[in-house]
């Protein structure tokens, strides 16, 4: 088995982080998680020194550097072939590829509106039109999932894979923002709000004493 | 062999299109393509008429839509394992999957400031001190991969592969205002205008006849 390290953000408010925390979390493996406080003067030199990108999730297996969100999933998938990263039914897989790659590059009228707070919440926001389309295709994609491939579980391709660690940091802010959501994307959230793994880091979290205040 | 339709915007402007384009012709398929003219009234409802994400490349397999350049990637690698889609060594593949995931979420002023106009020059182009710091790393990844794995051959992993299909249209982009580019990014570039594929997707972006006029 390789040493592994995992490079994170703040686990209040780093959405990214908490996507690639959750798929090595999944991944089954052991391994050091290093904490980068995100917006300080020192935070891009910080994480340079691990990944040429400059940004958090990054993971370091033995020498190799592997960052973004997606790519780890990937890399992780293929690695460990028996943990369910991906669904193993083919259509499932090339479908939760494809939301995950709309999560991944998409929304970005959502993720500047709402950023992830962990421990605040932040009742009667406005919602401009755009945010509302996000959120309707969101809805939308969590509906078809849980629809056609839902059946044998309470995540969208029935277990936990990597299309909830992509969706679980918009659950956060779903809840945090109290966007309403019609009835499976309530249950949805629901489910992401009870597992474990989700709870773990919700829970270490709220010890962290920096704070970053949105405008 | 699966009956496939890819979902194309204009071949002139559409950065992503081109990507999926490339991919898919990478994977040695044959299919069917239909182009979907972007910015007109009825764009939305003709994409949304394949795909649900309303947007393209989307990847049509039998009954089956994959949408995302990225997700059309990773979906045909593992169909197509012998066709080189990522690099055969697992540390270049890995790397291979970064810099593709730094890309399809990465790199906004770039895409916003430069967009992709294969009809048309923009010499004298100011360039914003971000959109500077895009392109600086642009060029980074490019050497870094030349240098530790490209050896084999003219493109980021030596053949062409997923990687260069991302990198295609920043290439059209670098050209068409004139960015002034270190010698190994120019070399790159002049591998890119050589590949058989670019020359013929260039080609019948020439036949085109819509104009979109960008600010
Ligand atoms: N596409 C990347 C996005 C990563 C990202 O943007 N991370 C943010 C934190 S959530 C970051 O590292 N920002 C760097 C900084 O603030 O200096 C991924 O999927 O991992
Ligand atoms: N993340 C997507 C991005 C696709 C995308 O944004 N495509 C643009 C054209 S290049 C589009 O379809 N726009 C829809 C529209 O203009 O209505 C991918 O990688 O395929």
């Amino acid at each position: 088995m390789p040493a592994y390290k995992l490079i994170l953000g703040n686990k209040t408010y780093s959405s990214w982080s908490l996507r690639g925390w959750l798929i090595v979390r999944l991944a089954g493996i052991s391994f050091e998680e290093v904490v980068i406080f995100l917006r300080k003067a020192d935070t891009k030199a910080r994480i340079l020194a691990y990944s040429p990108a400059g940004k958090v999730p990054t993971l370091i297996e033995d020498d190799r550097v592997i960052w973004d969100s997606l790519a780890i999933g990937e890399h992780l998938a293929e690695r460990f072939p028996g943990q369910g990263l991906w669904p193993q039914d083919p259509l499932a897989r090339s479908t939760a590829r494809s939301v995950v790659a709309e999560m991944h590059a998409g929304f970005p009228a959502l993720r500047s509106a709402l950023p992830m707070d962990l421990n605040k919440r932040y009742p009667g926001h406005v919602l401009s039109p755009e945010v509302k389309a996000d959120i309707a295709r969101i809805e939308e994609i969590w509906e078809n999932c849980r629809r056609q491939f839902g059946s044998s579980g309470d995540f969208l391709f029935g277990e936990a894979g990597i299309a909830d660690a992509f969706f679980a940091p918009v659950v956060v802010r779903f809840r945090g923002y109290d966007v309403a959501l019609g009835k499976t994307a309530e249950a949805y959230c629901a489910s992401i709000a009870d597992w474990p793994l989700m709870q773990q880091w919700v829970a270490e979290a709220a010890e962290e004493k920096e704070v970053i205040v949105f405008d």
